[in-house]
Formats: structure tokens, C-alpha cells, sequence
């Protein structure tokens, strides 16, 4: 750190992301990303004479991707935003509507706060019920931005649509970003609230269900004036933030849904198959609409079995917060990987 | 915009990207883009693997893009920064060094007045000289945050390194960004400075002369400290900044480096030529060291040579600030580009 930084930027803790070793060894449970890879059509849709244009700027508007996802998800190109991967919404909105302070859950995406302390907003964490779901009455007429993630993560668990329609109708003079990152794994989206409401942004990632993590897409749904602030940010800051080669990708991956909730039901599938095979071992596992699960064990520390699961080769992501230092966030993978993660455990469990 | 937009944020003025017109009919001199396509070994580079692995994160340390950078310029991978495109470490400086308050020209890169109003920082914007130079001397001991594009833009002078030096040297408790854009045409880096002092940052990009726009690609040199503090505020804002087919493009592109200094060569020349041939017609063209030039005539306004081109297919920049409204700024292509703006040009004089 230098003596010239801004001394509220010295105090700033940074994000950690999940660890990415780049021996490649690994089966990655780590960081929430898919095991499979783009569909067939997007693999192969890159030209030589894509990468040959890129001596050209990308289109700062991303007019043709707007207008897919615009078309896909029934609304008009008008109410989409499209970032750098969806960190960038979030910061964004972190920077457009916090002026009365922002809140959100204690046991959450861990970068809402790394987002408020850099913007010096206000905030406040409210702490998950005792079975750690998040309470909806916590958030009734707060007047403050409202950042909930639904399926939330770490703990995978769903607040109901009616909920999420309470909290939003009851702060209508504040936006609420419902950050739907895992909602393709059998979640209930907000999106037909946008119409109804001026104040709610849903925001989303092809990360994770579009198996694009490595590309960089986010992209937001709202009224227009919500995407009018978020387009004003953008283009003071980085008008040309998505990459063509990401852009034209991003357009083949929409095309192909289908391929997707083919996967994304291959996920839940694999998802219920190692919830139910690690209650037997005896673990504790959140009830989870996303593509990892949060699970427990009586029989060892969250932080014994992420370790020793680290040394034969399998990498879960372990939180050493307090409240949650019980648990590990275990990606969903392919049948083969949790049947090795469930074999390994079940060796670790013996051994103890 | 929506009625929950800060109040700061609600007065801004967003940058204005050169047009970016999506029929691909004009001959495009207006964004200072490269009339070249990246290397043969960089538009063969990408495999189907590249693809599928984009269901994985990008590695947020882009370990192998700084060692090749590093080498490259004789620094260590310490002292590298990479970002999505050069703003965007103008914006993270603007953030980090700015307690103090900013000054930069007023007849320059358009972005710094808007990242300083985004983050509420106080400027000023000091004049340049009468010949469109910078004067160094309205920049020393100044212990405000100083950004100095050299070559500036849209003039393309460059300013002597001793004077740049000399600037860096007597702020030595502020930081002095030196925005290197358009160095490779011909200009002389201040990089050999970032190791005698520690308030220097150089900031560099892959869009023009590493014939990159669209891949995203910026990258600073400055002492550990510096990019530490850079580093602090990419992983609390977007720790997977790079995606990873553009760090691997960017791999290629540095070890194809010879390719790209020759087409450099290839560019000055085609100026040279260009503000020869303009200054036959009657234009005054300022001393140019970067890949445009900054051109007017007494014969006919700016605005009316720059619709006039567009006209006729020929897009150039022109800005309408007070000050530089009799000029255009036009981006250099390839020799035939040259001819058929100077045969446009000249034949537009003929008509009026």
C-alpha cells in the first residue's frame, strides 16, 4: 500500500475469491462453476475473423445482445443492462441508489459490504434466522437499498416470491437488487415483478447456468429509468466494458438455451442425489435451489474437512466466519465428481 | 434517470465514445483504432479448449500476462497492473490519489473531468499554451493528483521526457499518472522513471497499437506500492477483471511484439505523409508523435469538414468544445485510407 492511497481505501478489506489453482489437478467444488462446457454452438462460433475485427472498439451499446435477452426474457431492450460479469452491477448499484445507506443479510455474498466500505456508504447486516433463512419482515419499509441474493449463497436457500413482492412494494422509495446469480437451479425468478415496480432490479450472471464464467457477462433487469443510472455509471467509467468476443459468445449462448435447462436440470438432479447421500453420512444440508449446497457434520470441523478434502485433491470453499465455520459451500459438479467427493468424505469420516 | 440516483451522480456527464456506426461502410478515422488486425499468431491462438475452459474463472492474478509484460519492459511482475481497458485504471487512479484533489489540461483526454466529477473530486483544469503544448511549469509542486496524457490528445503533442521528470520530481508527495496511449507512434515512455520514483504510475493499453480495441486490454507500470493500491481496489470492485481469451490474446500479442513495432512504423510513416499532403491543401497541422492528427483549415470550419466526410463515408472525430472547434482529429489508417480522405478532402475545398 502506498502513502498516497485514500485513507478510506487503507481501511478497505478486499474480496477473497475461492482459490483457483492453476495446476488443474483438482476437482473444483470451490467456486460455483459449471462442470460442463458452452453448448456446441458456442464453442464454435468464433471466427478468425472475430479476432482480426478486434483492432476495432466493441459496440459500447451491445445492442444485438441487449435485444436476445431482451427477446428471451419477454421484456424490451430498454429494461436490460449488461456489465463485466455481475460484481459490476452490484457495484454499481451500490454507487447509484445508496444514498440513505444500503442493508443486507450477515450470511451473504461476501462483497455487498467490500462494495459499501469503497463507496463509504452506510450499512447495515442483519443477521439470518436461527435456520438460517433470511427473515422478510427485517426488511419491510427500510428506506434503504436493499441487497438480497435469491437463492442467497452461501446457503443456497430461497426466500419465496411473495416475500421478495413484499419487501420491494414496501420500499417504494428505495430500489431493492434481488442478485438472482443461482436462480436458473430451480429458483423462482423476480423478473415479472419489474413491470409492477420501479424500484426492483434483478440482477444475473452468465457464470454460472451459462457456463461463461471465464467470459465475464452480467446483466440486470429493471425499469428503464433504473437502467437509464446504471448506463450513466457505465459510461462513466468503462463505456466499452464488455468485449466482443464476449458479446458475440454471450448471443450464441442465448440462442442455445435450451441446452442450459438441460444442464441446469442435470445440476439439480446431482444436487438432490449428494444432499440425500450426505445426510446419510450425517451431515446437516441446507435445503438449496442453487448449484452448490452448504452442508455440516457433527463428526468434523468445517475446516478439518475442507482441508483434508484439499489434500486428496478435491477443493470445497470453507468461510471462516464464525457463524457459518461449521459448514462448507460445495459446488454441484458432474455425477462422477460428488461421487468422488462423496467417496473421499466417507474415507475422512473413517479415519477420524 | 430515476428519482433514486445520488444526487452527485445525477448532475454528471457521462463520456461521449467516438460513433461506432454498425453498418461497416465507412472508412472509420475516428476512434484512433488500428487499421491493422492483431498478428497472425494472435488471430490463430484461440482453441476450442480456450472456449470450453470459459465455464472455469479467469485467473484474477492474470499471472501469466504480467511476467510476459514484465519481461517485455525490463520491470518486475510487481510492478504491472492489468485492467479491462485503460479507463479503467484511469478511473481506479482518479479513486486511489485523489485526497488531494486532481489537475490535468483542459484540452485533453475527455475522461479525467468525468472520473473526477463520478468521485467528487475537486479539479482544475489548466489551459494549454497558446501552440497547444502543456507548459510543465503550471505543474510543478502542484501536490494534487496530476494526469498528463503524453502524447496528450486530441493534439497528439508529446511533451520531453526531462520535462515530464521534472513535474514527477517536484510532487513528490501526490502521484503523477502519465497516460501513454498513444506512446508507440513514436514517443518516448516515461517507464525508465517508475524506478527512481514512487509517485509515478505509466498507464498503457493494447487498443491502438496492439490493434486490440475490442479485446479490452490496459495495463500501468508503477512501484509496488502503487499497483498494490490498484490491486486493492480491482479485487473490491471486480477481482476477475480479465476474461480469460483476452489474457490469452494478450500473451500472444507481447510475444509477437516485432509484428506490432513494425506496424507502428507503418503508421508514422502514413502520418507523416497525411500531415504533409493536409498541409499542402492549407491545413495547419499540429506536430503530431501519436496515431492521429490533430488538423484545421481556414477554409472551411471543423464541423463542416467533418460532416462533409461523413458524408462521403469518411468518419474523423470532432469535438465541439470552444477551444478546439476548428479542428478534427483524425485517426491514421493505412495508406489508401490516407488517400481517399485527402482526395475527399481536397475535393470538398473544391466546392465550397
Amino acid at each position: 500500500m502506498s502513502r498516497f492511497l485514500k485513507n478510506t481505501y487503507a481501511k478497505l478489506e478486499a474480496y477473497t475469491p475461492g482459490e483457483q489453482p492453476k495446476d488443474g489437478e483438482y476437482i473444483k467444488l470451490n467456486t460455483n462453476e459449471s462442470p460442463f462446457p458452452p453448448a456446441p454452438e458456442v464453442t464454435e462460433v468464433l471466427e478468425k475473423e472475430d479476432i482480426e475485427r478486434l483492432r476495432l472498439y466493441c459496440d459500447p451499446t451491445s445492442a444485438e445482445l441487449k435485444g436476445k435477452l431482451a427477446e428471451l426474457y419477454g421484456v424490451s431492450s430498454e429494461n436490460v443492462f449488461l456489465s463485466n460479469g455481475s460484481d459490476d452491477i452490484l457495484n454499481f448499484s451500490m454507487m447509484a441508489w445508496s444514498g440513505k445507506g444500503a442493508v443486507f443479510p450477515d450470511i451473504t455474498y461476501g462483497f455487498y459490504p467490500v462494495f459499501a466500505e469503497l463507496h463509504g456508504v452506510e450499512y447495515e447486516e442483519i443477521p439470518l434466522k436461527e435456520d438460517f433463512t433470511v427473515d422478510a419482515s427485517d426488511y419491510i419499509a427500510r428506506d434503504k437499498l436493499i441487497f438480497i441474493a435469491n437463492p442467497n449463497a452461501p446457503t443456497g436457500i430461497e426466500m419465496p416470491l411473495s416475500e421478495i413482492e413484499r419487501i420491494v412494494a414496501s420500499n417504494s422509495d428505495t430500489v431493492v437488487v434481488i442478485d438472482e446469480a443461482y436462480v436458473d437451479f430451480g429458483g423462482t425468478s423476480a423478473l415479472p415483478l419489474i413491470e409492477k415496480y420501479e424500484n426492483l432490479l434483478v440482477v444475473r450472471t452468465f457464470s454460472k447456468s451459462r457456463c461463461l464464467a471465464g467470459g465475464r457477462l452480467g446483466y440486470a433487469f429493471g425499469c428503464k429509468a433504473l437502467i437509464e443510472d446504471l448506463e450513466k455509471i457505465k459510461y462513466s467509467t468503462n463505456p466499452y466494458n464488455i468485449n466482443s468476443l464476449t458479446a458475440k459468445l454471450g448471443c450464441a449462448t442465448v440462442d442455445a438455451d435450451s441446452y442450459y435447462t438441460d444442464r441446469c436440470k442435470e445440476i439439480i438432479k446431482n444436487r438432490e442425489y449428494t444432499a440425500k447421500a450426505l445426510e446419510t453420512l450425517g451431515f446437516t444440508v441446507l435445503k438449496s435451489k442453487s448449484n452448490f449446497i452448504f452442508a455440516k457434520s457433527d463428526k468434523i470441523s468445517g475446516e478439518d474437512l475442507y482441508l483434508k478434502l484439499k489434500k486428496r485433491k478435491i477443493l470445497v470453499r470453507h468461510f471462516s466466519k464464525e457463524r457459518i465455520r461449521d459448514f462448507n459451500r460445495i459446488t454441484i459438479g458432474t455425477k462422477a465428481e460428488m461421487d468422488a467427493l462423496l467417496e473421499n468424505t466417507e474415507e475422512i469420516l473413517k479415519e477420524i
